[in-house]
């Protein structure tokens, strides 16, 4: 029986030139990360399932992968970073009295590994993604806000992006607005969620959209302008004045009134990033969320962080053009073998580049033509080979060919460690 | 409902300072992988269950993590990642004809990633581990098993380790003494599997296990004897060589004829890399397997790799102490906040330190006490923590104190920054 080669739908195989492109996104952001005094944490991709529900509840039903291990426990793959961290606050947690493995609170971790969701897939959504998150449990203070907006912020510039836009609000605007229309409580909801889209979808739409919820159109203008013309809370004056001297230009942030983030777990602080130019949508989300990291412990931990959209930012990366040059190129310098009987040579060659810290490859088959090698540098984008025959024995030189310019010289070898190492 | 925070058995959290010296490690084995010009690949956690059982048949059945989604798909965790490899290579060999997504050959990938087992656990044996892989598909040359061999070496030199030593043999060597004993082919593979055990279990219970076999006594030590007089064929001969020329110490590796390597799925040359001092067995295995990766693609391809242990790489560094000094340590400075009315030159000097490079933290809650600040850099290992005062103030300097010796000095700022940067 032939089984055919596939990946499951809404799962990708990422082959050299992706994965290498996604690593150095994540050596960035963990460089940046970790320089702000983020700590790495891993957890498993395996959890027990009334873990992973405790959060989403019967809505996890269908969105996770879930099944019965061989033991009958039944496990569920990991669906988001943040109900893990839980678990591990809970676990380790100085109070939980774990000893030796106890976390250093205030905790500052960031994470990032891939996360499991059943649903239908669509375009730019995926089965498997990674998720890269960055958060500070057990404090609740303007100071960790902010730092939480500079590290996504410093992230994206380090990344390469320079034209990018913080929007912030905080979301005990939205529940003020959201208690003046007690008993209506429902109705506020429901025209929070609409207005959120204002910016994606017009205002039209939105009146529209919040009128076929049966509310007058009357009542739905009024509430419209009611959220926009919402003013900062006092911890977001605090908040954009600290960032402001913690060196956030001032034309890279900005209030937005109408911004919800699809009413989720946040309690204070809500912010999403955009890069001018990226249509795609946000590429970071995050803000405060107070009530759910003491889900295990038992008791409330205030927690505030972010989550990039990592297969966005890798988009909106390649439409700006911020990977390096020659990041598909993983050696330097391919040495190629003229003959068999040649052959010591170029090992020897090859040998003294990589001594001398020149990332080195040796074309790993004599028997192969001289033109089959050259191709292999070609496709796999090596900048220099070296070809060393019975003429550059007899000169103890060695000929350098430039792939890109296709220029060769013969030099000795000295000569090409030096301009190479 | 109370639900108890707990990991599953055999699955493990990594907290920062763990996690910290995992991406140490791996950060040192991927960049001397891409120094010799292999590249990295990663494939998909779940993959068609019929995939992955196709090398292993009913043996997986109860290996493998399987389960059924929500469209009816038999799907399993990745088990290891030589299957998915032979996916890979199958789906986008130039012969495939993918086009634009198709893989230089031959094609050098290394993989990083988890592999799940649903095993029963035991001591040094987990559900979820991080396998290390690193192959050559598409070449059967010398050449390729010498580098194979380099590549392993120079990545254990590089991660710290002096004294080691590579355990050669040839499969070929023991086909030849099954072969011999046909019609008793059942016996030879019984001999060599116990042979294999030479160097563990010692000679005694070496016999032992043979003559337990139902093979008489004298028979059994011939076969011993055989197998240790065998000598290096040809071709072991011929990488021996290369491994000289390459740069490998002759006293770094030696040919050991009772090598059998679990008479797996390998054909030609076998190794092992044992660490000297470290008993918890090798953490390197590797070597040539033909038959493998043509599996998916309907044709012979040749193939050389190795997979390091990855947990016993960790314990073994560990052992010798090969993580450098303040691994834990994610930043340099702590700037401590003396009162809420000074944060603001607290903000300021940090501020000044990140824009001169240096990894700072700002202790994020103005209202902590010092002690607090002093105990949290302390846990954290920050080498060094800044104290701003009216006093410092006053004088536009800083306090700086050496976490270690406990010593403080005022100096100005750009004497911080210059001694840290």
């Amino acid at each position: 029986m032939k089984i055919e080669p596939k990946t499951l739908k809404g799962f990708r195989d990422f082959l050299p030139k992706e994965a290498k492109k996604r690593q150095y996104a994540i050596d960035i952001l963990r460089s940046v990360f970790e320089s702000y005094g983020f700590e790495p944490l891993e957890t498993p991709a395996l959890e027990y399932e009334e873990i992973l529900l405790g959060k989403y509840g019967e809505e996890g039903d269908k969105l996770m992968y879930r099944f019965e291990d061989n033991g009958k426990r039944k496990v569920a793959l990991r669906y988001d970073q943040t109900v893990p961290l839980a678990r591990v606050i809970a676990q380790y947690s100085p109070r939980g009295g774990a000893g030796q493995n106890e976390l250093v609170m205030p905790f500052k971790r960031y994470q990032i590994q891939p996360v499991w969701r059943a649903e239908n897939t669509q375009k730019g959504r995926f089965r498997e993604f990674l998720q890269c998150d960055a958060d500070i449990v057990g404090l609740d203070t303007p100071l960790s806000d902010a730092e939480t907006i500079l590290v996504a912020a410093k992230s994206l510039e380090k990344l390469g992006f320079k034209n990018y836009k913080v929007l912030i609000n905080d979301r005990s605007n939205l529940f003020t607005f959201e208690k003046d229309r007690e008993p209506f409580l429902e109705q506020g909801l429901k025209i929070i969620r609409a207005v959120d889209k204002l910016k994606k979808i017009g205002r039209e739409k939105v009146l529209g959209e919040i009128v076929g919820k049966g509310i007058p159109s009357e009542q739905a203008t009024y509430a419209i302008q009611t959220i926009e013309q919402m003013q900062p809370t006092e911890r977001l004056q605090n908040i954009f004045a600290l960032l402001n001297k913690l060196g956030i230009n001032e034309a890279q942030f900005e209030f937005s009134p109408t911004l919800a983030r699809g009413l989720d777990y946040y309690t204070g602080l809500i912010f999403e990033i955009e890069i001018d130019g990226y249509t795609a949508g946000s590429v970071c989300g995050g803000g405060r969320y107070d009530n759910l990291i003491g889900m295990f412990a038992g008791r409330e931990i205030p927690a505030v962080g972010f989550a990039f959209g990592f297969d966005r930012l890798i988009e909106a990366m390649e439409q700006f053009n911020l990977f390096p040059a020659g990041i598909d190129a993983t050696t330097k310098v391919l040495v190629t073998i003229f003959s068999p009987e040649l052959k010591e040579k170029s090992i020897e060659v090859s040998s003294r580049l990589r001594s001398n810290n020149v990332s080195t490859e040796i074309y790993l088959d004599e028997n192969a033509k001289m033109e089959k090698q050259l191709k292999y540098a070609d496709q796999k984008n090596i900048p220099y080979v070296l070809i060393i025959g019975p003429e550059e024995m007899e000169k103890d030189m060695v000929t350098v060919r430039d792939m890109k310019t296709r220029e060769q010289k013969t030099v000795p070898l000295t000569e090409v460690i030096e301009k190479l190492k």
